[in-house]
């Protein structure tokens, strides 16, 4: 399927590069029942998009500026399927060899989700005052926090998770890394890895701020495993883990619990949007904002994991497509070593979808209390 | 949203429980576009189970045998949303105050997916040779497996993952932790627990053997993405990963990249499914058996974090609904401090669901070439 | 798919009969996303009617009161698919023969979709005033209104249109065709086809007053073509027509268009739902309420046609399973002649379903306006 | 929504006209799930598209040829929602303003359908040796057949039904009624209508031979219900009939009874398909086609009634958007007075989409026999 979400629904296309093809080669999505009335600007998207809004849906176009020919030398490419890539998956779901379309396909469709995402991020920032923030936490065994003991645990963590905003993010672009030495660290990192033709993994922290309690479902569409479902679609991720996560298995009952407490007055900014706020918080967030698959009103915050890119400027042993026997895929120009600051902003437009639907699906379900809709 | 799954669809009902209630009690699930013909026998599923079977749909109907009245004394349950049950989510989304069922609905719940999942579980086995085995790997900090490298990367777990049957599994009860040691210690700690009236998480790993290849879906429906999304569903998880996992993220991408082989002949056992088998494997598997979304025949390994059970056998101190002040909940009576073991096999019921349904989309792709329709 | 409707969602099970069977029998319903809070009594829906709810999901069950044996004699329903059932159908889709259950299965499925169709009728009679009121408008050629000109074109349609009510139609049990004269023809009609062992259909017109302007989406999913899918899912339907229908392919543009006037001030019932009214109406309404595939405010109206009963108590001759041969499918019993009066509050309950998920879709996109939830 | 089927899945946009706009006027469709390999050259779409196809999803995009500015004069179509288009309705819905592309939108969006409807015809022909014809069979009140006995009861219809193909269809150009003179009084009724300045409405009716048996589902999905739901979805459509339709209300049931015979040998072309056949069929078609929801194999037939276009060259008289007063909506240009043959294509293409979504999910259902996939 190529459709996200339920009521905010996005589709994506991406063409698949093939030999002499000379259209259809930008990336397009379609966005349905986005809010009406949204006063989109092309800055709010990126300049170089082109779309059209008037009511509902949205058709969002990224052209391909990139269409460079295929980076394998010695057609090696077209007798080795790729290791770790989709070549060979490809053809045995679809019947069709696209070699040099399953990496590169994979990241220039995460362009439509960035686009659809912005549009999703500035309707929940308008209309309900929410943040989502995304940052690079690690790259290989770089980490900006010490993981010992989780980051609903650890007080870095936590503290970073209320002040951090995008401008900030961007301050320490290209890794997206918001502290000095670590970053320089990443830079560094990166850098050694393009010279030994090798790649590396990190991970992506995002937390959503003013989300509005009641969002997800109790049973199989929890909030949290629509999170998880959207950051596991992202290419090359393995791994996700919300609140206390992996080392919440690890805790007491007795510490992991989140005692509530009264919540204090909304701010200024909150105040604007006329949304009554939630009487309690809690004094922890080890649940990470989400109790019961429904948001509680606390930050909402998870760790995603990205793997290596397989895309190595380095010779690999691996077996022909007909099974042969095995041979040399001969590696040609440079790759990227890490793509992982480049996800950010997709981790946080996919968030964005999964909170945009599952507010809209909450309003559904209030359709009897609000009695709003026009006789 | 009470129901999973787009082709083999599984719709849930639990009650909840409230004052004066004398029918209703059991929990229901529908499975819709399971395939006929199924030779279902109540062994299949279990003995104590109701359900209907021929053609489609199937209702499952599990009679609920715990009807105990509420396990907090002093009516405090009434004055104090329970820290880290939905009993506060729940009042905010529904505006209904359901403090007895949050927690113990959720857990009656799961009963459902068991005899769906179990359904599926022997559609898969038959008509595909597909094993799904789930058992313990750790309970607090006790771990079956040394996971500083990561399951993909340690030879113990790769071993076990590939002979690991249920009745090995089952062999450990009530821990499902298949090793003398660790389960032995794993029931010391419970028990330990148990007296300190405190509880403690888990996690759960799950091997998928014989799956075909070609299931899920390049895009927003990647197979780990349904994997994530069925695992998060599932009360008390707070984290998931697949293959790598977190400690892909520190990896090479010349150590990551699993390297193409030709495969062996097939076994007996699969044989007999007349199933062509793909040409190719994989010599390391750190993709967790799923690449660029698509399984690709080799085996598919993941693992669940459990957070600690809620309710604990201790008083704790938290706000009173109406947020006027904080006071004592007081605990009555004793609970389990790990439901780890019992997890397992909502893990492989979730894991089937998940599996059948890519099974059946898949089959629907290739509608044009099977051309198996009578006209 | 079992499954209706995308935001009130509801799930049936019906068993299907089979020798020795002991349990099961109920048909059920699960309503999954009804809008919380609304007080439903036994009485909304009927007596006999096992349910619960308290939040979301609500589960009806309908005991199963009817287990007769087959009512075809020498068994020679086990060797003859029956004619205009759905028997072969069945076998060919299932591979599963249910001769037995086709027809009545059909009958009690139907059921669940009153059932269901009452809790939604129930909140969208509390919550926006809106009436749902269906009758039987001919049977066989017994026709309530001359219909040479349409049903938008009628004045003595439209007259009654206005103002009759479901305690009116009830009034002319059993044939439910509120006219003296007309029901008593009707009456007397199927006292002969019952004598003459034969059958005969008819048609049920469904007026649906107080609908919110905006309901249905502009393209595939237009409030008409939902409409249209809900009545020709019911047993027995051929055809559906709404506003001009058929008759609107021989009318003038000119005067088919509908103008638009000011509307009147609203009246007390409907004002106290607190719903802003639309500003304008149609003079005319040969759009049957609905422009564009959006609902307009005016009264929605639409025809619906049932085919005659396929079980008659007449000996058929007709192709054995095998196709081996013809032979006589032997009558035994008698039965209904007539079941377009019992039809009708199944007409109105799949319109209320329909209703009711289009005003949960356009509270959803109504979101980013409504700001109604809690931060 | 803007997307169509659950497996073969079709999304369409139209951007909505406004001032100054200078990109994104083309027409686009994605077809999301669409079986592999399909050989599709442009020919079989039409040779002004842009579309790219190599595996899946599949983009078409429709430059729009006809940007013709507004075509009412003095403004007046700012003033007053048009009669019986869809400006009113869609500003109540979304708040927007969008009078001049109500009307032709919906003409526009039309194309994205026989776009994607080609392609599944494409694939049904290819794969199933499935036919697909529509043809007119009345435009106001001259009919190509008598039907006062219903098509399922006409010699004539039935007849030609058997052997009618779209290069005979498309021989009465522009009318598209395959009767020469019925065909020449409607070129005449039409002139004469444009000579009124006023519009005509008319039917088509669609003949599926070929379709597989068990199509469809028996409950909510009933293959008769997907169909009406496609055709109602097509703009200005106002009935549907299937098999004996409105007529099958008037008929008995003895009559009404659709025999069983045994099938005679496949022709030649069937059996190229390799597709087995069922081994029934009957003797009568009043079903048309389909029976308890579920396709027999026999010709499916339906008709379709479209209302005259609203767009007409006359001025009309109505109320201000604002319900201030009445006034005179001035007309300018000259109409299409009859848009009846050119739904032609539009009836196929839905009724495509439908088919080849029933059968992709009767593949699904089949996966446990077929045992398709790879393992």
């Amino acid at each position: 399927m190529s459709t996200f979400g339920h009521y905010f629904r996005v589709t994506t296309y991406v063409p698949i590069a093939s030999a002499g093809e000379s259209h259809g080669k930008s990336v397009s999505c379609i966005i349905d029942n986005c809010p009406p009335n949204l006063a989109l600007t092309e800055a709010d998207i990126q300049p170089q998009l082109n779309w059209h809004h008037l009511g509902t849906p949205i058709l969002l176009t990224v052209p391909n500026e990139d269409q460079r020919p295929k980076d394998y030398g010695d057609k090696t490419i077209d007798l080795y399927p790729r290791p770790s890539h989709a070549d060979w998956t490809y053809l045995e779901k679809y019947g069709v060899k696209a070699s040099s379309g399953g990496g590169r396909s994979s990241a220039r469709e995460t362009i439509a989700r960035v686009a659809a995402g912005a549009v999703a991020e500035k309707w929940l920032r308008e209309a309900y005052n929410i943040d989502i923030v995304a940052f690079v936490t690690s790259v290989g065994n770089i980490k900006l926090f010490d993981d010992t003991d989780g980051m609903s645990s650890d007080p870095a963590f936590l503290s970073l998770a209320k002040t951090i905003i995008k401008a900030k993010v961007d301050e320490f672009l290209p890794v997206r890394c918001p502290d000095d030495a670590a970053s320089r660290r990443i830079e560094d990192r990166i850098a050694e890895l393009r010279d030994k033709n090798d790649s590396t993994g990190g991970s992506v922290t995002c937390i959503i701020r003013n989300a509005p309690v009641g969002l997800g479902e109790p049973c199989f569409d929890k909030l949290e495993a629509l999170l998880a479902h959207a950051m596991l679609s992202i290419p090359a991720v393995k791994a996700f883990e919300i609140g206390s996560g992996f080392h919440g298995a690890e805790m007491l009952g007795s510490v992991h619990n989140d005692p509530f407490v009264a919540a204090p007055a909304l701010d200024a900014a909150a105040e604007k949007t006329g949304i009554p706020r939630s009487r309690l918080q809690t004094k922890t967030n080890h649940s990470g904002g989400i109790q019961g698959g429904i948001s509680n009103g606390m930050p909402i915050f998870f760790k995603v994991a990205f793997k290596p890119p397989a895309t190595i400027s380095q010779d690999q042993t691996t077996a022909l497509y007909d099974a042969s026997g095995e041979g040399v895929l001969t590696a040609k120009g440079r790759h990227d070593p890490c793509v992982v600051p480049r996800a950010v902003p997709i981790v946080e437009g996919m968030a964005a979808l999964v909170i945009a639907d599952a507010i809209m699906a909450q309003h559904a379900r209030q359709a009897g209390k609000g009695l709003a809709l026009k006789k």
